[in-house]
């Protein structure tokens, strides 16, 4: 029996090396800006892997910025693990030399960038993730060295308080903290011992932390104008109601980011009330607290929501409805988007969001226009979760079964909204989605699909709903997606005989068939019209960020 | 614009309530012993939900003992969150009337119970979910009122160290503590503050703090002796090893729990060696500290584990080997359920595990006698995660299409090993699965599937492996399965027509179309034969339970 020599305490060993080498930099846990740079050349070897909390929301931007202030003599060739890359320095770390590979869940804003870096060989893409894959990998073959977070306040002990926007830092730091890495988080705030509003991660885990030069930077990406939303929004949200929510009743639900949604929420005070169905439907949200909610909240209609993160502006009002939001002892939000990740993935009966481009089959995508944009929450929350073994009225709705061996499942309803035409007047319904192009020009081993067609069970267009789930094949779900698609190319390809046949199979319902007058599909039945009608109903909890201030 | 009146606090309400009322009960967080069943009484109120710590290894059973002592006429009707119904007394509470309504995910030492309980009505049960599935609803539809968890130690602020086992603690105290719930950890010690070894939760989270009149309970599940490998094992663990591990290069992967994938474990340093497999494959592994895994550790085989809860015995080997295993500042463990069930949802290529019974077309089932012995992680584990986005080669090996539209899909690879015959000469091999009536008779809307046929990619037993996921349809599915059901009635409807169809098209594989020699399938090619053994192999830091030594 021969045993390899070797050495089994690598990673603590190195840990220990780094700070003390760090020693002299901070006080305890506690280091000031002005020492930040040094201290990440003292513990960040070339060739690590750095996890930096780029989340949808909240940016480790101090950090992010000081990172890419080191000497790349010292510190080259990272393995950056971002789970959005949402500012200008994530991408400056590359061009400096200072990483040189990166696993990301998604790039909205940097999109056009990364796509340049990636073509000039400046930055290595390791893959597009999901938020929930990204970081279960960070347990297994992602493991981080060093993880750079960002929290609201912290003592000299190293506890954190994020405030509502908890975000991704429990998982970052829990991947690191444990694998020996080295954990450092900025924040707006130091404060003395027990003075904290709450904990949110304990100091045992926490290496240093340093204020920041100026408070972290958060995103209200989850706030849409009620002012844009279009007739056309509230005939797609009539049928979804009509269509999916009433009949499949469904009362746990994940909602998109889209105008479609935001009309959604709107019109369940009013539409959905006429309906008679509050407390029947839409009770258990998973989503940020998104403004566009509140009338329905106030409305009675919302038991819970748990959230990924949190939402500028909706802080005191969160506070002030703390049994439908997840909230700590000092009465602000916790989110977390690992746990709401979860959450959306096998607790929920439905995910209903927007798309940009769907293909003859209900493929779809965001990825349009050759940029690549990642994916973000929506593979995992649009997909049918296999594992899910609880009944509700929703998910046995759509049972299938495969063979006649006593064996039937029930199914997620994953619903996709796009009207027949997007901005700039170009068809969302394609033969083909610019994804496959897109993929294959970047190298990508498979297409930057972010729905599945065949996890989706409906598509809504302002021709009617399409219940995917009842196609026999293929072929009756081309036919399906076709009679969506509008006066675009695909929707040419559909005939009033097919469409017929789809109807009376059950397979298409227009407006008519659900009982939506296309007359009465107007912006006036919104519950709120304006971001200021939205104070309103909040009782003047909600503070929109200036930018939605147009009074 | 009507609001309605509404009371938005009634959860903090509550909780401020009981806090009071249970005022003169504790010093602070610090409970008694002696004082928990009148604090209890104080603390949860009729009807509410109670999230016990049951899990498949820890149990919070001073706790559970506690509770099952309440007057019913004050506590009753209680709706049980339990992940692991391991302990009689989690089904005492219902047979005294304290509760009523009960969630879980496994329920094996006592199946036998919960379906008399259930079928006598004393019992009502939610749903049996797999546990990530479980600890998703505590954050959305089943949030808890109370949580009564263990740990082994905390000082008086309320901060937890849970040592090895933290298993599901942290799921369960976030989904309470920031819902105004009320959290009750029992230890097995309380040390004065800034003594604890670690922290694994923030004493923020915790309202009190009780030390058990004994430690408690922690079981061995995951020590598999050596000495019961048979050669039969053995002969299957090869042939996973050459026609599943080598041909797909399956790097990231979940073991289960029986002696087949022990097996394979113990095969890695010499037959895998003999392969020049070590580097290539089963590197990075979500499962528990297996002390059969020590061999291939100590062979240079395995870069990390992510572990879903500790192993008794193990603590010493795990703290000595830190590169492998997440572990705290204190040197020992950190496990997590709901993290590690995550891990081997979306970060590894493979699950690999036994089943009991597998039907014609490959859907299996635990469920084979009348018991209802719940699902635990296997449905999390063994399904094809639609969500996920990162390739591999394992990933890619296996590639799909639906449609001709460009998109390629990867799959996870899904298998069962199963020899023909099981325990007293049962078939496992059966036309319809055991499940299907068990299921009915207990009402439950579907039957109690563990993995289904059309997410399992191969089929292991002694005549050969299936790999289903190549089969072009359902007809050549049953086929394929029928090929590997030995003597038995399903076996007796494949002929050896079929069988040399499936070979020739790659669907079935035999011991000898792998290289695999049935004369060398003997039990000393393993890399331990016994326990001590496996003590051996680990430089005496195994310290394996007393049940399980011989020597």
């Amino acid at each position: 029996m021969v045993t390899q020599q070797r050495v089994w305490t690598g990673r603590s060993d190195r840990k220990r090396k780094r700070l003390e080498a760090a020693s002299g930099l901070a006080q305890g846990r506690v280091v000031s800006a002005e020492r930040i740079v040094e201290l990440l050349e003292a513990v960040i070897g070339p060739g690590e892997r750095v996890a930096l909390e780029g989340n949808n929301q909240k940016q480790a931007d101090f950090l992010a910025r000081s990172l890419a202030a080191v000497d790349p003599i010292r510190v080259h060739e990272l393995h950056m693990l971002i789970s959005s890359i949402s500012r200008s320095e994530h991408l400056d770390l590359f061009e400096k030399g200072i990483a040189s590979r990166i696993d990301f869940s998604y790039a909205g804003p940097q999109s056009a960038r990364v796509a340049a870096l990636l073509a000039d060989g400046t930055m290595a893409v390791g893959a597009i993730h999901t938020y929930l894959e990204l970081y279960a990998r960070m347990f297994v073959d992602l493991i981080p060295d060093v993880a750079l977070v960002a929290a609201d306040k912290a003592d000299a002990a190293g506890n954190l308080y994020t405030g509502p926007n908890t975000e991704d830092t429990p998982a970052i730091v829990e991947a690191t903290a444990f694998r020996s890495g080295v954990v450092i988080a900025q924040v707006n705030e130091l404060v003395s011992e027990g003075r904290l509003p709450r904990v949110d991660i304990p100091g045992d885990w926490v290496d240093f932390v340093v204020a920041a030069d100026r408070p972290c930077q958060i995103e209200p990406l989850f706030t849409r104008d009620p002012r844009k939303i279009t007739d056309v929004h509230v005939l797609l949200a009539m049928m979804a109601i009509r269509g999916i929510y009433e009949r499949h009743q469904v009362t746990s639900l994940n909602h998109g980011i889209g105008y479609d949604t935001a009309a959604i929420e709107l019109l369940l005070p009013t539409y959905g009330e006429h309906l008679g169905l509050r407390g029947r439907v839409a009770r258990n949200f998973v989503l940020n607290p998104h403004p566009t909610l509140i009338p329905a909240i106030e409305s009675g209609w919302v038991d819970s929501i748990a959230s990924f993160g949190g939402e500028v502006g909706m802080e005191r009002y969160v506070a002030a409805r703390p049994d439908i939001f997840a909230v700590g002892r000092d009465g602000s939000l916790r989110s977390n988007r690992m746990v709401a990740q979860a959450a959306g993935l096998y607790a929920t009966d439905m995910f209903i969001g927007s798309t940009l481009q769907i293909d003859a089959v209900a493929n779809s995508s965001t990825v349009t226009d050759g940029r690549l944009s990642g994916f973000g929450g929506a593979p995992n929350l649009g997909n049918d979760p296999h594992g899910r073994r609880h009944s509700t009225p929703a998910w046995l709705s759509t049972t299938w079964a495969t063979g006649d061996l006593g064996i039937h499942r029930g199914r997620k309803l994953v619903v996709q909204i796009a009207e027949s035409y997007g901005v700039g007047g170009r068809p969302k319904y394609v033969e083909r989605l610019d994804a496959v192009a897109v993929g294959q020009k970047a190298g990508m081993p498979l297409a930057p699909v972010m729905i599945y067609g065949d996890d989706v069970t409906h598509v809504v267009s302002e021709e009617g709903v399409a219940y995917l789930y009842k196609a026999r094949d293929l072929e009756e779900r081309r036919q399906a997606v076709a009679a969506l698609a509008g006066a675009g190319p695909l929707g040419q390809s559909s005939t009033a005989g097919q469409r017929e046949a789809l109807r009376r199979d059950g397979i298409l319902a227009t407006p008519e068939d659900l009982g939506v007058r296309r007359a009465d599909a107007r912006r006036s039945m919104l519950a709120a019209r304006s971001i200021e009608d939205l104070v309103t109903w909040s009782d003047d909890l909600y503070d929109p960020p200036s930018r939605f201030r147009g009074w």
